[in-house]
């Protein structure tokens, strides 16, 4: 711990999709490590879920300045509402994790996507958001001499490797990775990871098992949770963790939990 | 040219930002091939350049069924244009090339990014009716016996390499590609290509060279230029016909201009 005191002390630390699943656990697996004037800015669109999770972050760190933000950041005024709540204290560390996203309709084929409306909600979301928000996030505390900034893009095996009925998810978790290698090289200072998180036993994946339209996918996605083989969001969020601690991966890679 | 007619005779064969560039090239340079009740539709904003494309097509092919699409692919609107003006004979040649696209603001780096409405548009065009219009074609002409039918996704090495700012347009490539890997996977009687068509002398690459934001990239364009080392709209058109019609790339894969 004194090691994760050490890197995460007078930090500024944002993440998306906070009141549930991954988001969340990162929120209360972090919050112990956030010392020294640090503070958690904490996105979702439930500001009710919000509340709950800055209660068990406070009963583990009673002095953390934890600010909540109920946005819904597929719309630019969401993005705009998570900028404006930015702390204006000048943070050592910096940390956002984009962790918010949604799967799409998981029940439709390529072929079905004919609704511009429909993909184009979905890039809002997941996509301009992300990098929107990554953008004015970054903008807000540039690069200075005393200030480590790291950006992670909660991404997915389906960033690299395309599934049946997923097209949309495959499509803005390959857009996301790409923007992370663009920006990686575009800052040297800057940290950049793409973590792909495994299956989580998640809403996201009840939705995976019971919604995909792909027979094949859909039985593959079941299979992995009857047989016991989805991750828990906790295990998942301590890999990360260990992972931002360790600080050795190389800025802009894909890095998996079941990488070593 | 035996070869040709007999692989593109009965062909419907959809072009889109025909009006110059590739695009345009790809229809000159495909209408000779197009024999026994074939069409050919070509989209693109402009009205007179279309009108001066079917001029030319209709010289080397006086007999080919030309049709013409004023319209803007970034909208809804204009993909519902593309889409109302296929013609309902029966082909057994369909043959999609998407080659509409943009490069974005080049200008800019991935932190420029804060309007997300500079985003979603450059989205619409590169990535929603590329996916609405792929979509919709294949809706109308659907898999049946004696139909071999050809999605083209004119990509580039940007869709698997980072190129510093050019974000919007790798990822936009990005995202293109993936959608080709997951309908490939979908539909196993497609033929599915990304096409990476190499730095041409385009209105585009003058783009490129002139306006991208990053010195290193935007000297790699201009050095690329002044050598001579860009490449002909019509070589590289007749790489890409000569590959449609050997028919022997893999579904889904990303074949370079360079590739042997």
């Amino acid at each position: 711990m004194a090691e994760r005191e050490t890197v995460f002390r007078e930090c500024l630390c944002v993440i998306t999709g906070a009141s549930r699943g991954l988001g969340k656990e990162l929120a209360l697996q972090l919050a112990p490590s956030l010392t020294g004037a640090s503070s958690l800015v904490l996105v979702a669109r439930s500001g009710e879920r919000l509340e709950e999770v800055r209660r068990a972050v406070l009963a583990s760190q009673p002095s953390l300045r934890v600010l909540l933000v109920p946005a819904d950041l597929s719309t630019g005024q969401g993005v705009g509402a998570a900028l404006a709540a930015l702390p204006q204290h000048r943070p050592r560390r910096l940390l956002l994790l984009n962790n918010a996203g949604s799967l799409g309709d998981v029940s439709k084929f390529v072929v079905d996507f004919t609704s511009p409306a429909e993909i184009t909600d979905y890039f809002s979301l997941n996509v301009t958001s992300f990098m929107c928000l990554s953008a004015g996030v970054l903008r807000a505390f540039p690069q200075k001499a005393g200030l480590t900034r790291t950006v992670v893009n909660i991404s997915s095996l389906c960033a690299i490797k395309p599934f049946k009925s997923w097209s949309l998810y495959c499509m803005g978790k390959a857009a996301r990775e790409m923007m992370c290698h663009v920006l990686a090289a575009e800052q040297p200072d800057l940290r950049v990871l793409s973590y792909a998180p495994g299956p989580l036993d998640t809403d996201m994946f009840l939705q995976a098992r019971t919604e995909t339209g792909d027979p094949e996918v859909r039985e593959a996605a079941k299979s992995l949770y009857a047989e016991g083989n989805v991750l828990t969001p906790q295990d998942s969020a301590r890999k990360l963790v260990d992972i931002l601690v360790r600080d050795q991966f190389e800025s802009g890679a894909h890095v998996d939990f079941y990488d070593k």
